[in-house]
């Protein structure tokens, strides 16, 4: 038996994925900005054997205990293994074990760091040898596309390309150029109504999805200087652009896409407030319900606990920038 | 004394009016389509003497008294007095009453019916004889636009026209056509942040205003033909996405103007929940928080009484469609 395992960090967009120009090379329409989480993560240990009869799929959600999956959600890690089995030269059926320890299918990118987990432990457990660039590639093919850039600590962007085979995360700045975090307010943990797979598909129903597409490229300049300069003012405006950009397009599709609740705008009136008060802290939101404050490290824990207080905010999970994904010995199983 | 007194209906507008390509002539940038208010009004007495020393403006506002109003809200209602005054050759310093029957600035249309009870009261009491027609391009001099959808009852498109004397409303059908209703909910009575005429100059900073104005002749068409036919469910549709529209564009525009609170967000949760339960009702909002509820007359009373049972929802005015501006005998002096 040989076994692989990895740990890979969620990562929250500043610029967000949203639209692909092909479903099966999972190639986006627009290039991504993203900073990799420290304190959320997805552990996965991927195991091949001949003695295995079958594939098997056990995933630990958040606050849960392991479990089988099957269905969909099988079939799309199975889907990712059986293409790199392929590259690897390996038949034997596999092990897949995954553990997360922030809630997921709520807006929290956990198919970011699920897949990139995924990726890197199997490639591990096949033995393939590939760089970073390589792997960030693999990742993408797994379908979720916010997963490449959690390959990469730090700051890090997603190259559009213009193929397959240049579409992939490069690394702006590593973690210790400086020091953000992000405190999510999490208002709802009901897995959301429409997947973010789905909403990629609506895009092109939304009247003002090509008028996002062309603000990009400003945006992207202006969120790399920002990054580059440590122009924190700079950075968060822009973020927030962004944020609201990726929810105009979602709520103006046919069928409209609400992902965004009545608590998100209030949390977002409290950033507001914060502000006011000379608290630098903006907010963003992935498609999903539940807010990401981005702010300096410094003001973390005060902005967390301010969050705690709120009676609709369900949870505060508070993490610093961090590192990409690395390899363990200590595997799930 | 010569005196003249007029009752203007609010509406609700299915195709907003927003942005202007003229602010003096107050030109808009697209047409607009809407729906008189039987319930919702505003009565005005403009009353001119010769032993008037000064111009005086009056106001009731809701649950309020009269009260002699100064600064900015004096000078808007002044400013059409004295054009109009103009134009009759009336030399006079004027009087005017006005009692609003429903809270103002809060995003239902109170400058509407206000400008339209103004501006009728004052033709008569200068003794001008006009057309409804002339009336309505009188009323969009004074400043807020959707005023002229207000001459009319029924439905009414306000056309966007080419030059300051062919942009007016005009009847689509009478209010006898079609009884369709409208459930307004209040979750909030605070005077906006933002006035819609600080919304409609902001337009231009907004990249999605642009798409929005190419969106609205096929709007516009979906619209008038779903009166004509009387196809709720087609109308219910295009209302829904075209409030999302002019939200989508106040909150890109720099800096993001948010009239949507978290309170609206749950109201139209509600809505969607009451369309699953079979009752046809789609949501549309103003340049402010609170939904109205658009049905047909015979689900109005269940619609309000829901309503009236959310506790972040403070009160409810449910009318009928109704007629246009009308002259009355019942001087409020």
């Amino acid at each position: 038996m040989k076994k692989g395992t990895a740990v890979a960090p969620s990562n929250i967009a500043f610029v967000k994925y949203w639209g692909k120009r092909n479903n099966t090379l999972t190639l986006p329409n627009n290039g991504s900005i993203s900073m990799s989480l420290d304190s959320l993560w997805t552990k996965t240990t991927v195991a091949h054997a001949p003695e295995y009869k079958e594939d098997e799929v056990w995933i630990k959600s958040f606050r849960g205990k392991f479990e089988k999956v099957d269905g969909s959600k099988k079939h799309r890690v199975i889907n990712q293994i059986v293409r790199l089995k392929k590259m690897a030269g390996i038949k034997n059926h596999v092990k897949v074990m995954s553990e997360n320890n922030f809630p997921s299918d709520v807006g929290i990118a956990s198919s970011a760091s699920g897949f990139c987990a995924l990726t890197a432990a199997a490639t591990q457990a096949f033995g393939m040898k590939i760089s970073e660039k390589k792997l960030s590639i693999l990742t993408r093919l797994g379908g979720s596309g916010s997963a490449v850039r959690s390959v990469f600590g730090g700051f890090v962007e997603w190259k559009k390309g213009s193929s397959a085979g240049n579409s992939y995360a490069v690394q702006l700045a590593p973690e210790t150029h400086w020091d953000l975090a992000d405190v999510v307010a999490i208002v709802s943990t009901k897995e959301k109504k429409v997947s973010s797979l789905e909403g990629h598909d609506l895009v092109k129903t939304s009247p003002y999805y090509q008028a996002r597409l062309k603000t990009l490229p400003h945006r992207l300049a202006v969120i790399r200087k920002a990054i580059q300069k440590k122009d924190f003012s700079s950075l968060g405006k822009e973020i927030e652009k962004d944020a609201i950009s990726l929810h105009v397009v979602a709520m103006t599709c046919d069928p409209a896409v609400f992902y965004l609740n009545g608590r998100t705008l209030d949390v977002i009136e409290e950033v507001l407030d914060m502000r006011k008060e000379g608290i630098p802290a903006f907010y963003t939101m992935d498609a999903g319900p539940n807010v990401h404050i981005i702010c300096e490290k410094k003001n973390m824990e005060r902005i967390a606990k301010r969050m705690k207080k709120l009676p609709y905010v369900s949870l505060v999970l508070a993490s610093s920038i961090g590192r990409g994904v690395r390899y363990s010995d200590q595997h799930l199983f």
